[in-house]
């Protein structure tokens, strides 16, 4: 079936005033990335300007020669001078566009850009624009399995795996052009949880097939990386362990390491999910996370390659009863006493939030407290627990939240953006990753709109700088076009998607009240009595889990003042209040509600938000293509059925706890 | 594997007065099912007692003369005059012991019954046994699917069907063996829910193998029966349409029927599952459900095949806010108006209880209304909603009960024992079926203890009048030998079982707080918010359905004076009541407890029960094969935690809501 290319489906303009600029193109470098950029600059002059591009390669063009050559058209220069790191400068002087870099990839990124100014019909002339990324690391990891399934995929199959085969199409590269267009510039294929064939991903049955993939990865400034099995070596190897103090163990890794590296030289690393629901690791060792995560990075760091290591770390089997074991607090007590003690190619990536990928959660109180350790800050795009792509959930606000949060770790650069980009403690493998929602549906992402995540991950990672609002702008126009209308609506609808399925599903971030297994819909005690260590404590006086000194500490676990903040009741910020404390449902919030008609209202305004999204998509019709129109029309109405469902389910299920009645007389069940 | 043969894994006795009867076997008859009979007397003499047996075939032999013999010996005898129906006769006299019967049915009953008596150790002299079949269709319907799975199965894999192939082995002969030792004579071999190649069994492909399965079956008394795909004239024939009143559907089904019984001559039926949970019927065409199972009765008539009809029809996508709609009087409204208008061959299948098979309803009130159709009460011995063969849960006192109920139909004879025997109402096919608990595993069953349940069905379907502690007590007999303390252990275990299993799980009748799908493991809540029908109303003043006059009326289905006992609540039959009525925490049971501390108590008991059932079981070690006794005491130890999952479960979750505290200040969470 054909595909589209999502913001990358270019529209002809019928009268674009700098169409004049896209008829030369002045190259001066000749590797691959170059070429790319070249390629790109071609197509979309001719898919929106109608242009046939000429291309003139230039040996002699060096940086400040080159500005003076007189020809109009755009340059590409690599200049050593100019910005680094996939950074670039793009000006306009005179009829000349200059696109500048010290690497190709930032000529790749400034292409890129420029055709998204064209996309959105901007104007070139005086352009002037320096951008330098916010993250070195900017990663897609996809939960991939190698029969083609995806883990908590909610559009389609994969797009790497099928049969137990790696695949390599025409396809491959598309994917690759959307996620350089963004600024993604590393992508690991495989599910974190490494089953069925994939521990065999790193031996030489599918290197040849790797090495292709890579290949098309590569052209597009895009390493490529794998998760990997802690316990290969018994799997694979045929040792009886995979105690990393064990030398046996580290001999084999070295040996494997070598082999992957030689098979695949342009491999970036590995990410491993070790000691993790099921998964093996070094605890079954008696060993820590960093001798674990360090052993690997010994082996592979003659070959450059990075360790990625997750920090999803915590008791899966708790018992419902016990109230002092708390998961959220489980990363920062197994992690941060091993703050400083990881090699400087092993990298911590850290699941925000602290429980799971819930609507609405603390910031991981890792970030700022681990001041001498490299690390990745790891969102989902998958929606997982925010709709799974049926419900729209435009999530870059949610990530601007947790960028934007101070950690007091210093006196100022001490956001989350600050600390995840190097910023605050020089660090120079760090950055985000999100874990993917892309798959083989005709869309990418089963919903058209949950595109925008994806968009604005690789944007918000490459300039944290951005608005949702600006990136949602952005997104919207390249891909449905520049009308008004549709970009108002279609913007408005992104904005208000988060705040709306949080007012509609669990209450002010209590989370978790999902059905078991597959996390779609609600059940509000679907994990109360269960062993996954997310509760909601719900009685009939009150709900939430206390987190304070007189729970289970995890307040204490934030640096000053966060932790007193957290810890006083009138103080905490409400959206998490339920995350932190006990509250009895008549506590009343600033608004003067009581706490539980807080609950009742926002559940019924959170359908009437959907309501209203639902309007203005109607309100677009004609106006997006038919297809598309309606494929969104059909998830937005199953959406605002679902949304009452959630709706009625809690409210009933609260009113039925605690019989305090709905001040207004709403129906509740 | 080696799989044992259950109770009829007959022990070597040391010394048995009654050997000498078993040197010689009479036998008149040449016909296969006394052949069987021959065969297991001469097994169980030679396993039991080392003999082996002399048979002296004996033409001359009629019922009269045979008395005059003088040798001693056992002696066949088929007497037109003698027992009919399956029935038998067995007298003692002077070293002779006759078993007499007008059907060789009767014989290999009546050997099976004679060889029970040796297990058990009992002297044969004097012996005057007549047995009358209480119910003329004893059958075991299997959810076995052709992949091998087995839908609500929990002791291993299909014994009849693997990777879409139908077996016929050696153990198929010992199924046939077990089932017919008990009194089975149907087995339906394929699951309900015709899914897969399962379609398919009606039509030639699998004619060959069907006849063999059917030729062992036989051989042993038993009908085999299929369950049949409604839609087959569409799946198979190509139609269009499965309309029961479109000629072209009724003339594909007279080909079909003449194909399949040519095919199989000895095929007894169809079982079908129509219009329920998503399978096809003749709703679907706007007909009664007397006229889909007419049309089929009569393209089956000509070949003598009857049609059972399962009642299980409801709305499973109810709306859980609809107070109205009540799955329990579901089968009553649809079938109750057709009473006298279904075909002479077919039979309604009417599930027990009227919601499912949870371990507490009442009796479907279609028992004692419907007068002029054919009944077959549906138990269910796989324990899907009883501990799934992982928790001991001996049902015969349930089935008894059920046997038991005063329908109040007629004067007397108004049991739902006499209506389906046929005594009510002067029906000849009728009787009680079992969706049965046997697969793959070595002891058939899974839990050991488990076979009790098939075991006991077979037994009390052919004798209903015998009590569930003498059924537990034959069935231990037979299969752990006569040691006392064996028996009266095991059997104290057997009789605590239902009524533990009853109090440590869902209260009063309410039923369903289980984990939704698997159907295994508290979960309160799991089906309060969905669309099964299957609710419990729980708030924070009380608890349960109300089902009377006020709301969804469904005590007024049942005759009087049942439809005012439980419209009354202080006359309601308390382990009924919050199925019948929605009841306040602080009401007042006979008992003189309230509700909530009644709730809180018998959690409490029930696992106590439970401990108790672990200690009896622990002082058997030694006395119980080694295997065996690991086997049940692990699964019994499972059994102890989870039950104790039940009751944490439960009352916190009622402590939670009704904020009422324990008297007795017992740990709730």
């Amino acid at each position: 079936m054909e595909y589209s290319m999502a913001w990358l489906s270019y529209h002809r303009l019928p009268f674009y005033e700098g169409q004049e600029y896209f008829r030369k193109i002045y190259v001066q470098g000749e590797d691959e990335i170059t070429g790319t950029a070249v390629y790109e600059l071609c197509r979309g002059a001719e898919e929106m300007l109608g242009i046939r591009t000429e291309v003139i390669k230039w040996p002699e063009l060096s940086g400040q020669d080159g500005k003076d050559r007189q020809d109009k058209g755009i340059y590409l220069l690599t200049d050593s001078n100019g910005p680094v790191g996939g950074g670039y400068r793009i000006t306009e002087e005179n009829g000349k566009i200059h696109i500048a870099a010290a690497e190709s990839e930032g000529l790749l990124y400034g292409s890129f850009d420029l055709l998204r100014q064209v996309q959105r019909g901007f104007p070139l002339n005086g352009l002037n624009r320096l951008k330098l990324p916010d993250n070195p690391l900017r990663m897609l990891n996809h939960w991939d399995n190698m029969d083609g399934s995806i883990e908590r995929g909610y559009s389609g199959n994969s797009l790497f795996f099928r049969s137990n085969t790696v695949m390599v199409e025409e396809r491959t590269r598309d994917y690759a052009r959307l996620a350089a267009s963004v600024g993604i510039n590393g992508v690991v294929i495989n599910n974190v949880n490494v089953i069925g064939k994939a521990t065999r991903l790193i031996i030489g049955e599918y290197a040849e097939a790797l090495k292709r993939l890579g290949d098309v990865f590569a052209k597009y400034g895009i390493r490529l990386y794998l998760s990997l099995n802690f316990a290969a070596p018994m799997e694979l190897g045929g040792l009886d362990t995979a105690d990393p103090e064990a030398e046996k163990v580290r001999a084999w890794w070295q040996e494997q390491m070598k082999e992957t590296f030689c098979n695949l030289p342009s491999l970036g690393g590995f990410l491993v999910k070790a000691d993790s629901e099921g998964r093996p690791g070094p605890f079954t060792y008696g060993r820590t996370q960093a001798q674990g995560a360090n052993m690997l990075a010994e082996a592979a760091k003659p070959y450059g390659g990075i360790i990625i290591w997750r920090c999803f770390v915590y008791n899966c089997t708790q018992d419902w009863r016990d109230r002092k074991t708390d998961r959220a607090r489980s990363a920062y007590d197994y992690f941060m006493p091993l703050d400083g003690k990881f090699e400087k190619n092993v990298i911590l990536q850290i699941k925000n939030g602290p429980m799971d990928f819930q609507v609405r959660e603390p910031v991981s109180p890792l970030f700022g407290s681990l001041r001498n350790t490299n690390q990745l800050l790891e969102v989902q795009i998958a929606q997982e627990y925010t709709g799974q792509q049926r419900h729209v959930c435009y999530l870059i606000p949610q990530f601007k939240e947790v960028l934007g949060f101070h950690t007091y770790c210093r006196e100022e650069g001490d956001t989350v953006a600050d600390i995840i980009s190097g910023r605050s403690f020089s660090h120079r493998i760090c950055g985000m990753a999100a874990v993917a929602n892309t798959g083989s549906d005709t869309n990418w992402t089963g919903h058209d709109l949950a595109a925008a995540n994806w968009f604005g991950f690789g944007r918000l990672a490459f300039d944290s700088s951005l608005s949702a609002e600006e990136i949602a702008r952005e997104w919207c126009e390249c891909t449905f076009g520049t009308e008004t209308q549709v970009a108002h609506a279609v913007c408005k609808i992104l904005m208000m998607s988060w705040p709306a399925y949080e007012k509609y599903t669990s209450p002010l971030g209590i989370g978790w009240m999902v059905t078991p297994n597959n996390h779609y819909g609600p059940n509000v005690d679907g994990y109360e009595y269960d062993r996954w260590g997310t509760y909601h404590r719900a009685d009939h006086l009150g709900i939430g889990v206390e987190r304070g000194k007189a729970g289970t500490g995890y307040t204490q676990t934030y640096l000053e003042p966060n932790a007193s903040l957290y810890e006083e009741i009138e103080k905490c910020p409400e959206e998490l209040l339920l995350f932190f404390h006990h509250i009895p449902y008549t506590y009343r919030l600033k608004s003067n509600k009581t706490l539980i008609q807080h609950i009742y209202d926002s559940h019924f305004e959170g359908v009437e938000d959907v309501e209203e999204m639902v309007t203005l998509w109607q309100g677009l019709k004609g106006k997006i293509p038919d297809e598309v129109f309606e494929r969104v029309k059909t998830r937005m109405e199953q959406q605002l059925e679902h949304s009452r469902e959630w709706r009625d389910q809690i409210n009933s299920y609260f009113y039925r706890k605690s019989f305090i009645l709905d001040e207004k007389g709403r129906t509740i069940y």
